[in-house]
């Protein structure tokens, strides 16, 4: 992972100029294009141009310059476009679809339909399960 | 928003250690702690100490400390809950409970249900309404 350039990866093609993209953004470490198949209209990507998988696997002084484009995007499609919000999120291995980590930043507005879609939610048993998860978690920290 | 605690918001409370919460990693700018209404067991949300509200308003020299700790959680879920991956998101504004920036960090694994929910898609009627919305986002970045 990481690393690179992947003579495969859509993302790095587009990266590259190689293939076509609706680019918004065009900086030394990072790269915002549009969605083609977008939440709403206005969805970006927001990807380094290093092939990265997944967060995780991020160098950290890439950090600071990709998460700085991923704010800018969300500050322009609500101002460029009239929303309300941004949803921005990254999914990492699982439901994934190009392997290439991108940044999704999509334009929100009030009863805009995706909050039901959105949040299924489970319970804990017991505050001691909660407890067992957190200690999991931590003892699992890097 | 952005700047100092905030006397009535749950986030600030737990940063203070006011409001109990399952604390998973507590450094000197970002505390993560578990959802009480998890997506999934060890549903985790990674704040910073800041009351700041949205991703646009994070100070520049805070995003690398905030998505450095979202790194290091992801990894703790997947390796600590034997997870297959993460989804990592903020919602900015729309669909936020809590007016204080966190950053969802959720285990994922395959088949675990959530696809289906989680990404309705829309379309672009032609190429050229799809460069208008990128034109508009373009002019639109701070």
């Amino acid at each position: 992972m990481g690393g690179g350039a992947n003579a495969t990866c859509v993302f790095c093609q587009i990266v590259r100029g190689e293939l076509a993209a609706h680019v918004v953004l065009d900086e030394p470490h990072v790269v915002a294009f549009l969605d083609r198949s977008p939440i709403f209209h206005g969805h970006c990507l927001v990807v380094p141009r290093l092939h990265i998988r997944t967060l995780p696997e991020v160098p950290r002084d890439l950090l600071e310059p990709l998460f700085s484009a991923a704010q800018r995007i969300a500050t322009a499609v609500e101002s460029g476009l009239g929303a309300e919000g941004t949803f921005v999120a990254m999914n990492n291995k699982i439901s994934q679809s190009v392997p290439h980590l991108h940044v999704h930043v999509v334009p929100r507005r009030k009863k805009d339909g995706l909050r039901g879609f959105f949040w299924p939610r489970v319970k804990y048993a017991s505050d001691e399960e909660m407890a067992a998860v957190a200690t999991q978690i931590r003892n699992a920290l890097p």
